[in-house]
């Protein structure tokens, strides 16, 4: 399980202008994070209410249809959820050129 | 009024694999659609919620920062949805090549 963290943190840190990496548990508590030890808790609390909610969106809309990632921009950066089976992946990047 | 919103659908209407656009007023009352009306007013009850929450989110995080979309992935489609200061922007497009 510890190895499998580790890959989806090496996949996501190769993706361009990644500021940080947190890994949720499907409860929203965070396993594994790359920034400090508050924005991780904050982001934790967020991130959980909003997937949940996106999730019952898309399936409400359609029971086949099944939400893949979310994507937040904001004016100082990108958020990318991406809820998974065992983990909820949140990667935050400045915004590219 | 309505010459802006006509402008907002051409603008949106250009995006690539559009499959239908949806222009709310801040309360999320549905003011022009290209999708049918069950479709509408359903996108409409659950963006709302869902936007409110997610600049509810930014700004949690941090005050002086702003939402400027979210785009949720779908396995069927992509839900771009645009807040904006007199409207709520929907635009639904099938996933590219």
């Amino acid at each position: 399980m510890s190895a499998e963290i580790e890959e989806i943190l090496k996949r996501y840190q190769s993706y361009p202008n990644v500021v940080g990496i947190i890994i949720l548990d499907p409860f929203a508590i965070p396993i594994k994070t790359t920034m400090d030890y508050t924005l991780t808790v904050h982001y934790a609390a967020v991130v959980n209410t909003l997937a949940a909610k996106a999730a019952k969106m898309v399936s409400s809309l359609d029971a086949n249809n099944e939400l893949m990632n979310i994507r937040l921009r904001t004016k100082q950066h990108e958020v990318i959820i991406v809820p998974s089976e065992n983990y909820i992946i949140v990667v935050v990047q400045k915004p590219g050129d």
